[in-house]
């Protein structure tokens, strides 16, 4: 039924250089006006509109995946604090917006002005959000706008903006890790099973950096934590009860360290109990950088850590890194293609790490609906994969 | 019936040079073996010993002040992080610590090696804590152990190394503040009647920063907000129920700060509710310092302050930042001085800042009972005044 009968994992980005013949008449974009904080799968429509570009002069690029993320249902809910501006350029009655704020993209034509920076076949993603991805066209006027992302696979690639970005510079941004790897230093996380905590788990094991990771209690637990251990290489999985109970801290957590074993970062995308667990296995002066809130619970912390700790709690945002530093952004995916490629991340599992939607691009009356039931369904990632001719 | 029949505020340490006829033959001092947290009182003895430093050679000073700080009583109990090392220097049967880590001592012998750096009758104070401070006589031999206080009233001088520095360097450590105090720039802090935030809104003013201070809601809240408007300077002052209306902090607030006036640092010494409210009002990218926890409630702040308002939240601890850097303490120390002197530090008043504990030393049997007293009683800070012949 579907396409990918070859591993998804060989499917990559390979420049050729060919441009397709014609170049589309327009576009079909999922887009917004309103939003709808209970029911925001309903503020989507399908457009199909004439692209305001000149596509001769732009990047013209057909998209191969998006991701729907949380964020991506905040901003049609409006409760996420970075929108797109709306406009006419959709030839709505209303000012609109494409929704999405990540996807993976090919290449599909080249101005002569860019043709040093890209080719025709190139993958790429866009620099920054609010970008509208949920389309099966796009076309960028300015090259700095787009990161090229050959070398990885469909599915690390369609999702190395959010989850991969966010992962290396969790990592790497914030501490002056021992550079020799020898120095038995730990990250402590919650939500153990994650992507990102998955991606976490990866990328401190390629750096020599040890990982604890904390997932919820559940009857699989041994199963669940040899995968992570075995397969993401996670240094030791504990569950929730262990991380809350302060006897585990002070016999168990001291083994598992072993000599000089120091934690010198939490990564915290719970809250609540679990986060003030995991800020209590912290060492003096350490730092915890919140990334997410699954509990929907405060982070409360003992006034203690703080004084008497010498504890930083801080947040993550890669959208605002990015505003922030966009040339971080470029450098932070390359570094994350140099990991894969170096085989020190698990290439993700179609079936096993998502929900995948298809748009078959010739034949796709039923999308909206499709994406519509993505929003609204529990469990894995929802992933949108284009079916091309 | 009380040495301090002029006002404290002329009370000023003058190095004359003179040495005192005779020297100490003995010292007496409260001291501790043991710890009890839900008696701590009971902990101490009054041990008079003879000292195992040379007085010749030492620096020797005699006390003239020294306040009981919550840190000192939480030493007692066992419940501090910080406690001086317990030694047989005291003559006891078993290792004991003199208690007290903060004190006004005046010099009353130089020796010869640290004449450039000391006179007789200079005031001082210890560089650090656990020098132990409740004590008639104290004998030097570093003098980079200690920090000159010339120039201060008696009860700022014998508050400055705590109270004093804490308000100094929360106010001019973190933030980079507009010089020029034009921008419209403020703080937020909880506790607003407390002794280290009156002394934050005073040295605030004298930078041209402003201050909204939050107090307990109380019968006579005109009365206290008013004083702390007039008489140290605060620019507004606000209830805890105005602080945790949400309502006001859309409508009031703005119109309190004026025109681009944005809050940068909160300040928290409160903890739970007040701690979060102080925060929300904080602009984006901002701090919050916590250097205490009266409620006895953790700091507990929503993750979406954390991400998309880029919040940082660090704890404050004048002991550890003095262990990390000496110089700076001494810097603070000069910078505080040199606020007082200009006007810009209101002299606290006995009174009505204070109860205070006479330690006779002519006639000093009940001073063991006088300070247990002063240990367990509520309401302001206890002082311990030494009434020298």
């Amino acid at each position: 039924m579907f396409r990918y009968s070859v591993p998804i994992k060989n499917i990559m980005g390979t420049p050729t250089g060919r441009s397709i013949a014609t170049l589309p008449k327009s576009f079909k974009s999922l887009i917004y006006s309103k939003h709808d904080v209970d029911n925001c799968s309903e503020v989507l429509s399908v457009k199909e509109y004439v692209p305001k570009e000149n596509l001769k002069e732009s990047i013209v690029l057909r998209t191969l995946a998006f991701p729907i993320n949380p964020s991506d249902i905040n901003q049609l809910q409006g409760v996420y604090p970075s929108i797109p501006e709306k406009t006419l350029d959709f030839s709505t009655d209303e000012p609109a917006a494409v929704a999405g704020n990540e996807g993976l993209f090919e290449v599909i034509h080249v101005p002569t002005k860019a043709s040093d920076k890209f080719k025709v076949g190139d993958w790429v993603i866009p620099l920054k959000s609010n970008q509208g991805t949920w389309t099966d066209y796009k076309a960028i006027t300015n090259p700095s706008d787009l990161i090229k992302v050959n070398g990885l696979d469909l599915l690390s690639a369609a999702t190395v903006s959010v989850n991969g970005c966010t992962a290396y510079q969790l990592v790497n941004n914030y501490i002056k890790w021992d550079s020799t790897g020898s120095n038995n230093e730990w990250i402590i996380q919650n939500a153990g099973t994650s992507g990102v905590s998955k991606l976490v788990t990866q990328i401190a094991k390629a750096r020599g950096i040890k990982t604890l990771s904390v997932i919820r209690d559940r009857d699989n637990f041994d199963e669940v934590a040899q995968e992570l251990e075995n397969k993401y290489g996670a240094t030791k999985v504990i569950s929730e009860t262990m991380n809350n109970d302060k006897t585990f801290g002070k016999q168990d957590l001291p083994k598992i360290l072993g000599p000089n074993g120091t934690i010198k970062l939490a990564l915290n995308s719970v809250g609540g109990k679990s986060s003030s667990s995991i800020a209590r296995k912290l060492e003096k002066n350490a730092l915890m950088l919140t990334y997410g809130g699954m509990s929907k619970q405060p982070v409360s912390l003992p006034t203690s850590l703080y004084i008497f700790k010498g504890l930083t709690s801080k947040g993550y945002w890669i959208t605002e890194n990015t505003k922030k530093n966009p040339s971080e952004k470029v450098e932070t995916v390359e570094g994350f293609i140099k990991l894969y490629q170096e085989g020190h991340i698990e290439t993700p599992n179609l079936s096993r790490d998502f929900n995948h939607i298809e748009w078959d691009v010739s034949n796709d009356k039923d999308i909206l609906e499709k994406v519509k039931e993505g929003i609204n369904a529990k469990g894995k990632k929802q992933i949108v994969l284009l079916k091309w001719k």
